[in-house]
């Protein structure tokens, strides 16, 4: 069994509006420390796969078709074999 | 400065539509092998800030202030110092 940790995050040109948001308001909160903030989505999946190869290609897969847009959004991943439960 | 690590996610006891969504897909796929599927939300932070409690204490509320739910989400968080550029 393999655990994957997904980070989906817009690409570096594209503007972020929700982060935008964020700092604008922490401003207005008075946060003004707060120099950049970056937003994105994290995803965990649990699968069963013959290996790590295996597991690690099914999540660039599934990556690349279904959780991340590749056209505005990149995504890094680490996937870790679980110990079974004894 | 300090960056911080953010990670928001559902309360176990909430029932979260968009990773049922995301795993339904997956069986329709052919990913059926993936048993379980976790959605968050992830956040950096990049704050100047006196010390590391000092920053440790500026995330945690801005965390319950603001980026988390608390009536339905949890939140966890890791904030390290930056190296200053040489």
């Amino acid at each position: 069994m393999f655990k994957a940790k997904i980070y989906v995050n817009y690409k570096p040109s594209v503007l972020d509006p929700k982060a935008q948001v964020i700092q604008n308001t922490l401003r207005r909160l008075g946060d003004d420390n707060v120099q950049d903030v970056l937003v994105g989505k994290y995803f965990e999946l649990t699968l069963a796969a013959a290996d790590q190869a295996a597991a690690e290609a099914q999540v660039a897969r599934i990556c690349d078709e279904m959780l991340a847009n590749v056209n505005t959004e990149t995504f890094r991943y680490t996937v870790e074999e679980l110990a079974v439960a004894q």
